[in-house]
């Protein structure tokens, strides 16, 4: 994988990284660290993506991870345990009806959730309820629409948008990402703050293991007709995608 | 302008800015300074926007800036001198035919030209030529494919595509910032590395004017039965863009 790498734009923007898997992580939590012996909720955590490095960063916090399947969380229960991490707990609930006092969090994690929802506003308010004030919470999310690359080709595109009529049919939204700002303002936070974090790859023979392992795009998508977006991962390629990360306070009781 | 603030990601992610304009200078300027006693060629220098602050940011560099219209000259110089810069000098020529010879610069600036020309390899293969051996060239250019927003609007991105196809029609390319990267390496140029650079709007009342003066919408379009474009302006609305600026350097005569 000579001459790959993940060029994020941030505070190390000038470093060569070779590990783009590691990249991506850095790139969303390298400014989240939660303090010895509060309690964090992640809501939705699935099979445990982001589970591993929020525990492993923050080994003195306490997590309650949740998530609405099972299955899900007997792989997230896997992964930590490999891990040899023994500061999260699970939970299986719906994020609608989670199973907490209100008041009962000093953090909130969501990552990737909102974009499954129909009522991102109503999740996020419900949140709100379970965080002590003066508690915070942290979402990131995507934006496909925020997809670019070279060569262009309306080809791909449409293989994109195609997932973006996909996502809003089941009821969520993948171009939420911009949307976090006031999606988190109309949920009640204060001290909102926002921060596009985009993934910028050149020459990226690498890129197509990368963006299906952050999900940005479906395998079948990739593989199936789609010679065009095959066509930017060639030596002259360029490939673009941002997330959102927004933090938000909550204040008042 | 309460509330109002031009937020790009970068190390000073988490700072509120008020100026807008001054922002937008910082998100490009912040890492290019020249030293003392360098001799830079700005190529392309139009009605002198980038031209004060280069000057000023490296008060003891001297510049020799030079653009094919000398109505734009005269403009730049009258900005240069109202803002009492002396380290700047002027010169009316193509950048195909450049009066000066091989190896006369240390370092090459380019901001918002290439998008122009329909040889941009060729032309930055006439700025190698012209810079001495180990000297750097700055590349920085926009790409109207990173314009994003939230309401989201396919009439407004179909205002947007209008501009992409003029500019294709005049021999432009106005989608280049993506392909900085493969261009400099195209024109031989070494140790490319190209860092894109966000800039995202939240509760921006303010954004018309910054995204006028930064040229990333005609007035036209943004005024002129564009209403989307403008919903996008009210108190929710979101608004992304991305430049990207790439440093090069010429290792060999």
């Amino acid at each position: 994988m000579s001459g790959t790498y993940v060029h994020g734009y941030h505070p190390r923007e000038n470093e060569r990284l070779q590990d783009q898997a590691g990249t991506l992580v850095e790139l969303l939590h390298s400014d989240t660290t939660y303090p010895s012996g509060s309690l964090v909720l992640e809501a939705g955590c699935g099979v445990g993506a982001q589970t591993v490095t929020l525990a492993r960063r923050s080994p003195e916090a306490r997590f309650m991870s949740v998530d609405l399947s099972a299955d899900s969380i007997a792989e997230a229960k896997r992964r930590v345990d490999s891990a040899g991490l023994t500061n999260v707990e699970f939970r299986q609930a719906d994020i609608f009806a989670l199973p907490f006092e209100a008041e009962s969090f000093d953090h909130v994690f969501v990552c990737f959730v909102l974009e499954h929802l129909s009522r991102p506003v109503e999740a996020l308010a419900i949140l709100k309820r379970l965080l002590r004030p003066g508690g915070t919470i942290t979402v990131i999310e995507g934006d496909h629409g925020s997809t670019y690359f070279h060569p262009d080709s309306s080809a791909a595109h449409a293989a994109i948008q195609c997932q973006v009529e996909l996502q809003r049919k089941a009821g969520g939204n993948s171009l939420i990402g911009r949307q976090i700002y006031p999606l988190m303002v109309d949920a009640g936070f204060e001290a909102v703050r926002v921060s596009p974090r985009i993934v910028y790859v050149e020459m990226i023979e690498g890129v197509r293991e990368s963006a299906l392992a952050a999900g940005l795009i479906e395998p079948e998508s990739f593989d199936v007709g789609v010679e065009a977006l095959h066509r930017t991962t060639e030596a002259d390629g360029v490939f673009c995608y941002t997330f959102f990360k927004g933090l938000g306070e909550k204040r008042d009781a």
